[in-house]
């Protein structure tokens, strides 16, 4: 018999059907035994009963079995039904079990855990409804930013994760090796090819993994990211650049509210937050002034949080942009703004507390940027493939780069990063861990 | 004044506009200058007349400036229309120009170029007019890929990139300097993550970088490459497999029809012809037959493009499977025919006579793939991780792995899979040539 799926079952009332999946809970009653089979459309119960030619082989079966059932759906008795669950009205009466795979688990699956322990069996966590959860919104996320970006002319390209030096000419990049020797890295950003990308099509996105080699152990930072990067030609300045972004931004939550909203209630948080207005802005000084705290290159976390406090006061928004932070501090190809010197048309974009964005206009004078490469330490001649670029004709442009795991963690309000990334990778863990040594910064 | 899109000028005939864009081509003809501008929509020609302000800036405009112009959209008289072109009916006077970056080319673009040349200046060939339309087909390949399989209900993961050892267990891996001297890898397929997946949502995706560490230099072989893999949990075989894959195939197709009929003319190239029935399978022993070669492990090129000729006489196709390979050159995973002893439920999708994607059925019982490990040499305690999933209940699954480069190159006749890649990774090359010698094996 043809397969149906779960969610479709209250369709085929009195009707003999074959289901397939996963049993969650196995509960014996009397001489009933009753399972909660899911599979990847939903959950419905089963039902046993002591005359059914499968009492023998239902009496074997264990959570996270994996089963091929026939049955027949039948209505619940009025007294029975549960209208909060779906499938609540129905019941599979069961007639055949074939088992396609015997399980052995660890522990019951959604079983409160410690992060490490979680993680170290993400091959079985991963199937809990939580996880399940939180990469099908995440999933949800990556494709509403490139649906939002496509609309709007951005072509999709594929950026290199080899590259023969670090590219931001900052962080700290991993050394590849790679042939007869040669120096070669993982990309810390896709960046100088997205500006390479601006001469062939204007209006490029990517979504790439990008790799950090710092030694960082906080709940925020990873090594391996995943990154949704677009960059545009032909802009006015860097709030061209804000405003595509907001609008990716408000895509993407639309399409989150559409189909995820049970998500998030499970999840005991509220859908993004978006003022009427646009996103609140502020310069990096005013956000300082605004808190009453020095004037520092950058803002601490605990003042993101704070400038979040303001942005829900004074603006109803879980996001705000800071802008113009000291030229010093941020990479060679960043645009200074003329009317406000030894700061840059540059931006962070916070969401409930946390920047998950940053970008801003970049330089597009060949000599400039030739002199800004000089500035920061570094040997122009090493920029040499990606300078062609500004000598064959090159629009101002700007874009950003958004961290996927960290907009998918604030969405659902997780602590820590690492339950937004599938397969995390730091200091101390690839896939298993490497070190019991996993203390955190803050 | 708002930019105007040259695709929407012959809607403002009559109209001042402004236009932003590149100068492909600058002509001077009596005292008029012709130029011919480009934007991410289309190019369309402009005129200055003697008597126009913009006649001295113009004298200064070469091929490759970026120019930002104010002028008027003209209908052109009846005998300057030019119906083979887009805007062959119209032209720009031009009565302003900005220049907005200035441009010293190294040659014309567009010009012949032999493949290291075309690659050492990427920054700027890739603004070609061949260039642009092979990687916007490229964009429309892995989206129409990703929407096809959302359809049927294919979950997008994030496969990573750095692992601990050599997933599959043979192809050589790059190795990767991580933290603490830990040996780490970049990952040669998303293989064993897809499979771990499928216990989550039965079905996903994933369109991810993969790294070959092997030293081939053959048209056909790239260090760093785009996958687009997919696998599905309760297959009955691998025909289920082949069928998903067919429909994606299908899908990729339509769209391509839809959105790139044009560039496929520009090539030359005919668009892939699909059967009216299935697309053909052969299992490899009755290809051989066919072709009256003997029975070896696998296919060489010559072969494969034999079978391209048999398939589109026999089946008007482009496409054909070829099943069955023999158990003992597959990957562990791979699930043994129970009915064809020694060989797998295997299959390669050749598209034009180049094998473009290879899957199959998996092993999804624990203790067989324990064996299986064993019996190619490996340890089972080195891939504790992935066997998790095999004990906490496994269903009968498959899938199976496209290159994104390959495909984008069979589909416009490129002959180096090089033209299909945007920043072409290799034994000789990041960006830049690391080496002179470049000779290729065939």
């Amino acid at each position: 018999m043809e397969r149906t799926l779960i969610k479709n079952l209250s369709e085929n009332i009195g009707k003999a059907v074959s289901v397939s999946g996963w049993v969650s809970v196995r509960r014996d009653q009397g001489k009933l035994v009753f399972f909660e089979i899911r599979d990847r459309s939903g959950s419905v119960q089963g039902v046993v009963l002591p005359k059914s030619d499968a009492i023998e082989a239902a009496k074997g079966v264990r959570p996270e079995y994996v089963v091929s059932i026939s049955g027949q759906v039948n209505k619940r008795p009025e007294k029975n039904v549960n209208p909060n669950v779906q499938n609540g009205d129905i019941e599979l009466e069961i007639q055949e079990i074939e088992i396609l795979s015997k399980a052995e688990t660890p522990f019951e699956l959604g079983a409160e855990l410690n992060l490490d322990t979680y993680l170290d069996h993400l091959p079985y966590t991963v199937r809990s409804p939580r996880a399940r959860d939180i990469f099908a919104l995440q999933a949800t996320i990556i494709e509403a930013f490139r649906d939002s970006l496509r609309k709007r002319d951005f072509v999709e390209f594929q950026a290199p994760a080899i590259v023969g030096g670090d590219a931001e000419g900052g962080a700290a990049a991993f050394k590849v090796d790679y042939y007869y020797d040669q120096k070669a890295y993982l990309a810390t950003s896709p960046q100088l090819y997205k500006q390479i990308m601006v001469g062939a099509f204007e209006r490029v996105f990517t979504t790439p993994k990008i790799w950090r080699a710092e030694k960082h152990a906080t709940p925020r930072h990873l090594s391996e990211l995943t990154q949704m990067d677009f960059e545009m030609g032909f802009i006015k300045d860097h709030f061209d650049v804000m405003d595509a972004l907001e609008t990716t931004m408000r895509d993407v939550v639309a399409v989150v509210r559409h189909k995820h909203a049970d998500a998030l209630q499970r999840f005991n948080v509220e859908l993004p937050k978006l003022p009427n207005e646009k996103f609140p802005i502020l310069k990096l000084k005013e956000a300082q002034e605004l808190l009453g705290v020095p004037h520092e290159p950058d803002l601490e976390p605990e003042q993101e949080r704070l400038l979040h406090e303001w942005a829900l006061k004074e603006h109803d928004s879980d996001f705000v942009f800071v802008t113009h932070f000291p030229t010093s501090k941020r990479p060679f190809y960043t645009y200074e703004d003329p009317e406000d010197s030894g700061h840059t048309r540059y931006f962070d974009l916070l969401f409930r507390g946390l920047e998950i964005n940053s970008g801003g206009q970049r330089v597009h004078e060949h000599d400039v940027l030739v002199e800004r490469i000089r500035q920061k330490g570094l040997d122009p001649e090493k920029f040499a493939f990606y300078l062609q670029t500004f000598k064959v004709g090159m629009p101002p442009h700007g874009g950003c780069s958004t961290g996927l795991e960290r907009l998918t963690a604030r969405m659902l309000g997780l602590a820590n990063i690492r339950e937004a990334t599938l397969f995390p990778r730091d200091m101390t863990r690839i896939d298993a861990r490497l070190s019991e040594n996993t203390e955190e910064e803050t």
